[in-house]
């Protein structure tokens, strides 16, 4: 029984199922990986699960967990209805924390209001001579500049890389402008990437965006070099065709796939840029050179900027 | 027998051999690849042809094919000595020339020195309402602005895409500011990438650069993810750290790797953009984050810069 299906959720609940455990998976809201991915592109990771033998409940919540000395059952609810059901184990991947407990024992650290070190654009605390980098420091959206809660390893990289060029003296040139969660994940030999905003935050955040969405293989011909399916979405402003995020599903490159995605937005890209842009392409290691995933998606966004 | 050692010579010798044949290749110059790739990456690919069983002989030149009704033998010279080797087939894999036979029945069409359509940046002849695009059209290297011969499907859609932006009406944005030639390829699983300058032609065009290079596995844990190995090579201007070119050896996600950096050499990024770049990783699907090759390679150069 795994509740949350974040992407510790879906990749425990992988792991879990690859050793033979009968696996449930338990998630609140209406699709899998319900923050890092529109439920459109969600949809083909919950696809796999299922099709791994997973049994993976959405709009589910959890009212209680059963059981004295260990667990023994979970009572689920969905609208009116309460179920419950038999359980041996339940992991809980419903969200995470800062760990803070070293900053607080300091004086003057400044925490904001989701419990994370107050830092600047050179990861500086308020403490002289203290810098914070990680899961622990604050970090604001690239885009919207909101707190985000976004905790990577990569980010985390990132934010040390600029803690230590600042250390000694501060640049003006090596800054975090803000966050771009990239985030990838892969199950059972499909990736899923995802970088900037998705389309149901940027919508809800008040953006006038278009979104570009194409399918194809990653490989070509498809047909002769083991192709995986390749979708790309990219979010654009209508205003000024920027792009604001992306999300991939493809094969094993889907990873650099959306690195490529993460650049393209910190770039500030837009989409006239994105479709003179140059790429190369290999049978054996990308789509094709006319049906380029993520050039076609920037098509499609044209298309209808254009109209306008 | 094959002749010419670029990705025909090398791609046909490995595909060959996986019939059971007896594959010789021969390259005039001292490695394979030799145009795309500088020698030390180079040599990651020649070492995997050996391995496949294929005999490589670099540094060796054709003196004639000798056969009368079919191939029976080759001559090959290196400095004074001359060998005849028997041969039952010779593939010619040693250079192209662009096809301009349409062209040639057109008025007012001109053509450059190397025998390519002239065009411009919007890719018109100059043949009023006539555009060329593709193998046919004259190419401009992004950073030395001198012809380029490079010939690949990949710059062909994205001139394509070029002409078809400025076919009514012409834009001041939609244009190919130069190519940067993309090249991959994949052998027995290995895939090598090559972006914009290699050290050796930057060295030889004259610019003043800084070389970076690191080696890292493109999973991590590497123990555990059945990795492979990952190069990342880059070139930057001594004088403003930008990044000029890029070659890359690793798995299948290779060639989305040199997208990446050939986005790096579009936006010319340089190398304080890069190390305070955010990027994306995963177990499965990417580097460690500590240790991204792409972003170490840059933080090679770095400490060369900034010891300046």
């Amino acid at each position: 029984m795994v509740i949350g299906a974040g992407f510790i959720g879906i990749e425990m609940s992988d792991e879990l199922k690859k050793t033979g455990k009968n696996v449930t998976l338990i998630e609140l809201q209406a699709n899998v990986l319900p923050l890092a991915f529109d439920p459109d592109v969600a949809s083909e990771a919950e696809i796999i699960l299922k099709e791994r033998g997973i049994k993976v409940l959405t709009g589910h919540g959890v009212q209680e967990i059963v059981g004295e000395e260990c667990v023994e059952a979970i009572k689920i609810v969905r609208g009116d209805k309460l179920e419950t059901l038999k359980a041996d184990a339940v992991i809980l991947s419903m969200g995470y924390e800062p760990s803070v407990d070293l900053a607080r024992d300091l004086e003057n650290i400044a925490f904001n209001r989701d419990g994370f070190i107050k830092v600047d654009e050179y990861m500086r605390t308020d403490h002289a001579d203290v810098f914070a980098v990680g899961d622990c420091a604050e970090k604001r959206d690239f885009f919207t500049r909101k707190r985000s809660k976004a905790m990577l390893a990569s980010i985390a990289c990132a934010e040390a890389r600029v803690a230590g060029m600042n250390l000694y003296k501060l640049s003006t040139l090596k800054t975090i402008g803000g966050t771009i969660a990239i985030f990838s994940t892969a199950l059972n030999g499909t990736g899923f990437g995802a970088a900037g905003l998705t389309e149901t935050v940027a919508r809800k955040e008040g953006f006038d965006i278009i979104v570009g969405k194409f399918e194809g293989v990653d490989r070509h011909p498809g047909m002769l070099n083991n192709p995986h399916k390749q979708i790309v979405k990219l979010i654009a402003g209508r205003e000024n065709g920027i792009i604001l995020g992306g999300e991939v599903m493809g094969g094993s490159s889907a990873g650099e796939l959306i690195n490529i995605v993460g650049l393209i937005i910190q770039n500030r890209m837009n989409v006239n840029m994105l479709m003179t842009a140059q790429i190369g392409t290999h049978p054996m290691l990308t789509a094709s050179p006319a049906a380029y995933p993520l050039i076609k998606a920037a098509e499609v966004i044209a298309k209808e900027f254009w109209n306008n």
